[in-house]
C-alpha cells in the first residue's frame, strides 16, 4: 500500500525547520511493508492544506500528515480536517481529563490555552500522546485511512512507534516481511560497499540499503516472502554473507544503539568506565549516559578544556602540553590513563582533537583528533583526520571513541 | 510570486536522505520576495513525476526541481520534462564540449558515459554547473518559470546562488520583506501565547508564527510591504509590542544561539564558567563548546556520575548525600560552589536532576531537577519538574541552565 507523509507549517516550507520527521516514518513504515510514494510540505494556510490532503487521499491509500495540531491560532490542522472530511469540532471531557492529570501530576495547573486540544472532530480515532498535549487523530474512511500527528520529532516519533505502527499493522493485510539491520561503525559506506557489492547479488525479494549516519553505516536488509518462513530465510542467508565479508565492523544486529552494546559489554563484564574529554566537551560522556542502565558502569568524566584543568584534574605535567601540545598522542595517553587511576575504574578513555572552526595547523589541521583507551595493560591511542566542520567533528570523535573502546573490551584489532 | 519546490529521487522519499536542498533554497528565495507555498519530494517515477511537476505548474509561478539529473539510468527527470513541456531531447554540442574541456583542465579524459549530459530539452535555457557534469534546465513559458537543477547539496547550491537567483531577480518584480527573529527561552509555547495573543492584532500583510523547539520557542515576524520602510516599519512596531509583553523571555533578536549569547556576556565581561553536571553527564559543558569561541570563557567540566565522584572531584561532604540525596538543592549548590572555587572561575554552574526513566520517588519524581549557580555573590538554585522522557529532560536541563547562566549574568530577576 502507497504512503503520502505530509508535512504542515509554515516553518517547514520556509527552511526554518529540516523536516526530519519524514526521514524517520518512511524506514519504519517500510518495515511494515508500506510504501511512501510522495511527500509533500505545505505552510499553515487552509486552503492549501484542505487541497495537499485532499490530492493525497486519491493518489495513495494511507496518509499520514504532522504539525499544526498545537494550540495557538496558527494551528490549524484540525479546521482543515472538519473541512476535508465533513465533521464537526466536538468537546472531548475524557481527553481534557487526561491532559489535566498529566500536568497536575507535574505539579502544574494546565494553561487555559491547552483546553483547544479537546477540540477534536466528531467520530475519529485518538492516538494518545505520551509526551505532549495534542492526541493524534485518526480517520478511516472509503477505504483510505488519514491519520494527523504532532509535528513535534519528539512526540510524533513515540506516537508512531507505540500508537500507529501497531495499528497499521493490524488493519493492512500485509506480505511477510523480514527486516534485519545489522549496524557498521569504523568505516566509511564507499569502503562498505567496496567490500560488499562486488560478492553478493541480491535476489529480487529483497531491498538492501546502506543508511549512513554519525554513528556508522547501518546495513538494512528488507525481504518479502509468500510466508514468514520464506521471508527469514532469504534475509538470513544475505545477512550471513554480509557478515562473511565486514563482520568485524558489525557491532549489532537489530536497534541497539552503540552505547548501550558498550553498556552490555561492561556489565556483563561487571567492569567499570571514566572518560576525559577536550575539544568533545562532555558530549562522550553524554552519549554514554544517554544508555538509562549507564550507572552500571559509567563512574565519572572530565572536561578539562583548559590548560590548568589538564594539569589540575588530571595531572597532565606541563612539559608535556608544552612539548608536544595538548592535541597529541602524548597527552591523550596521559588523559586516559590519569582518568582511569583516579577513578580506579577498568577503562580510561580520552578524547583531544582540533574541533574547528580555528587551531588548526600545517602539521595538525584541523579534524585532527587523538583518541587514547588505559587498561590495566596499558594505553594505546589511534590518531583520526576527519573533517573540517566543527559540529561533525565533535560527534564522529565521540562514536570513533565508542568504536574504539568496544573494541578494546572485545580483545579485538 | 508562489514558488513550488520538489525533491526527485527514490533516496528521499525513501528517508535515506533528509533533503537539505529545500531547506537552503527557501531563505534564498525569500530574500528577493519569492515565498515557497509548497514542497513535494517524488520517487524516481516518470508518472508520479509528469503528475507532481504538472500540478506546481497549475498552483504556483514557479517551479523548482532538484535530482535525477545525472547520466545513469534511475536518473530521468529529462524525460520528465520533455513529456510535460511536449519537448524533443536535442543533442548540444556546446555543452559537451564545455563538459570536455573542464575534464581536460584537471587532466582526466571525460567518462563516455557523460555524453548523456549533452542530450537536452528543445529551446531551454542551461544554466552552467560549475562543480559537476549537469547543467540546469529553465524553461519560461505561459507566464510560469520550471527549473530543473541537480539534486547535489553542493552542485545544487552553487547553481542556485549564481545562476538561478540572479535570473529570477531579473524577471520578476519583488515586494519588499522584513523578517525579524525575537528567540525566547524559559517558557513554553501555550505559556507565550497566553501572554501575547490576547494583546496584539496581526496585521494583514504580516504572517506571525511560534517556532518551538528544545532551545525555547522562537518568534517569528514576516512582513511585507510595498516598499522596504513600509515593511520594516510594520515588523518593527509590532516587535516593540512584543518585547513589551514578552520582553524578558526574549535572548536574542536574529539567529543566536543561547550558548552564544551567554558566551558574548562572558566575553564582554572577561568573565570565567565552569560547570557540575549529574544526569545531563556533559551535554552542559557540550552545548557550551559547541560555540568555536568557548576557549576564551569555559574553563572545565565534571561529570560526577557516581557518589563517589561527586565526593572525590567537588568535595561533596557524604553526609550531605546521605541526608538530602544526589539529587537535592543541597547537593546542587555544593557542586556549583565547589566548582567554582576549585576552577577559580567567576560562574559556577551545576545540574543534578532524575532523567528516568527510573530512580523516580514520590517525593522526587522522574524529571526532578535542580540547577544551581554560584558567583561571588553566593549561590542560589532552583527546582524543576519536566517530563517522563530521559532524553527531553536532559535536553530541557541543559537549556533551563543556560537560561538561568543568563539571567544571573544579566542580573534579572
Amino acid at each position: 500500500m502507497d504512503v503520502e507523509l505530509i508535512s504542515i507549517g509554515d516553518e517547514i516550507i520556509s527552511g526554518h525547520t529540516v523536516d526530519t520527521n519524514s526521514a524517520y516514518t518512511a524506514p519504519k513504515l517500510a518495515e511494515i511493508g508500506l510504501s511512501v510514494t510522495y511527500k509533500t510540505a505545505v505552510g499553515d494556510d487552509l486552503k492549501r492544506m484542505e487541497e495537499v490532503i485532499k490530492r493525497a487521499l486519491v493518489r495513495t491509500d494511507i496518509v499520514i500528515a504532522t504539525g499544526g495540531l498545537g494550540p495557538t491560532d496558527d494551528d490549524i490542522t484540525k479546521r482543515v480536517i472538519c473541512k476535508v472530511f465533513k465533521r464537526k469540532l466536538i468537546f472531548h471531557e475524557e481527553v481534557l481529563d487526561d491532559l489535566k492529570k498529566r500536568f497536575e501530576a507535574r505539579g502544574f495547573k494546565m494553561p487555559s490555552i491547552n483546553q483547544n486540544q479537546a477540540l477534536l472532530p466528531q467520530g475519529a480515532t485518538f492516538l494518545p500522546n505520551k509526551t505532549g498535549s495534542a492526541v493524534g487523530i485518526l480517520i478511516s474512511e472509503n477505504n483510505k485511512i488519514f491519520v494527523s500527528m504532532p509535528g513535534v520529532p519528539r512526540e510524533m516519533k513515540v506516537m508512531l512507534t507505540e500508537e500507529l505502527i501497531p495499528y497499521l499493522e493490524s488493519k493492512i493485510t500485509k506480505a511477510a516481511i523480514k527486516v534485519i539491520k545489522l549496524r557498521t561503525t569504523g568505516i566509511f559506506e564507499s569502503a562498505l560497499a567496496e567490500k560488499i557489492t562486488p560478492h553478493i547479488k541480491i535476489p529480487d525479494n529483497i531491498k538492501f540499503a546502506y543508511l549512513p549516519a554519525y554513528h556508522g553505516v547501518d546495513l538494512r536488509i528488507i525481504s518479502t516472502g509468500n510466508n514468514e518462513n520464506e521471508a527469514t530465510d532469504s534475509a538470513e542467508k544475505l545477512a550471513i554473507q554480509i557478515r562473511e565479508l565486514v563482520g568485524k565492523y558489525i557491532y549489532t544486529e537489530g536497534n541497539d544503539t552503540l552505547e548501550a552494546v558498550v553498556g552490555k559489554l561492561l556489565t556483563e563484564r561487571n567492569e567499570k568506565l571514566a572518560v576525559a574529554e577536550s575539544c568533545t566537551a562532555g558530549l562522550l560522556a553524554g552519549q554514554i549516559v544517554a544508555n538509562p542502565s549507564a550507572s552500571k558502569y559509567f563512574d565519572r568524566g572530565v572536561v578539562t578544556y583548559s590548560n590548568e584543568s589538564k594539569i589540575e584534574l588530571l595531572g597532565v605535567p606541563p612539559e608535556i602540553l608544552e612539548k608536544y601540545g595538548a592535541v597529541s598522542t602524548e597527552t591523550a595517553k596521559i588523559m586516559a590513563t590519569n582518568i582511569r587511576e583516579k577513578a580506579k575504574v577498568d577503562y580510561g578513555v580520552s578524547i583531544a582533537g582540533i574541533a574547528g572552526p580555528d587551531g588548526g595547523t600545517y602539521e595538525k589541521p584541523v579534524g585532527t583528533v587523538f583518541i587514547a583507551i588505559a587498561t590495566a595493560n596499558g594505553v594505546k591511542s589511534k590518531k583520526y583526520l576527519l573533517t573540517n566542520d566543527r559540529e561533525i567533528n565533535r560527534l564522529r570523535s565521540v562514536y570513533a571513541a565508542l568504536g574504539l573502546l568496544r573494541k578494546t573490551i572485545l580483545g579485538l584489532d
